[in-house]
């Protein structure tokens, strides 16, 4: 059965979003951009904007599910709070819109859409293009990745039901 | 002119907040206590259990300001990810509320609450309680902490004005 999942790629400058229709083996993108916040903004200003771009993404594509990258440990301390404080507020809006949500490493989400987990970027935007075609913004790394997370959530949760 | 603030104590288990009415030098306390989450659900549920407290909190109480303390820095990666996730749902939460809010480290709390920011937890307790009288909720660490950011953002918000 179609599933229509959105991925959100966190980030407190540029967050991705990306809406796929998959059956767990074929997909097709529905929408994908990114939300950038007012760097000058404080952070709870610039969690507001995310959110509000969320739920319009939300409202226009109606997505039955979600997935979202966990946050890399070994990035460093004060970037990791500041990711963590917008996947936290992601999160919130998330569940408050009764999206059902997966979590995934960024291991896993390069396992689903390369094939192996130690894939370079580029090979992701690539393998990507490839799943989804000509439509996929390949100029919007965060959305690119976005989708990655979207593809990476459908292939399991096929799976798993 | 009087103010009331409210303090948040942000923590994936238990999430502290207390109100107080203020004019800078002397404060009373409206409310204090603890939301707490439910550890077997998933981190977004969690984060639904915060926001849907916090908002509880404001509705009641009708705060015109408020303050969160700073993730600090040193606490172990793993912990400081879960606070800074739960630290970005409550500032949504708070900007979506109308409501300024001001963001202080462990230090300034501390400078703000017993004059020195070398403190000890008790410390601060011990004057929040002589600083708002008999109705201070001692038993309940977490809900004192955030009527010491409440304390905190009073001071300054009043000198700052």
């Amino acid at each position: 059965m179609a599933m229509r999942v959105l991925g959100i790629d966190c980030g407190s400058v540029k967050t991705g979003y990306g809406v796929i229709d998959s059956d767990g083996r074929r997909h097709s993108i529905v929408t994908a951009g990114t939300i950038e916040t007012t760097t000058s903004f404080p952070m709870s200003a610039r969690l507001v904007q995310i959110a509000v771009g969320i739920r319009e993404v939300i409202a226009l594509h109606q997505p039955m599910e979600a997935g979202v990258e966990d946050v890399f440990h070994s990035v460093n301390a004060k970037s990791a709070i500041k990711l963590s404080q917008v996947r936290g507020a992601v999160l919130l809006v998330l569940a408050e819109a009764g999206l059902e949500c997966g979590e995934y490493s960024p291991l896993s989400v390069k396992q689903s859409v390369v094939g192996h987990g130690r894939a370079e970027k580029e090979q992701v935007q690539f393998m990507v293009r490839s799943l989804l075609g000509a439509e996929t913004p390949t100029h919007l790394p965060d959305a690119c990745d976005a989708l990655a997370v979207a593809i990476c959530h459908a292939t399991r949760a096929v799976r798993a039901a």
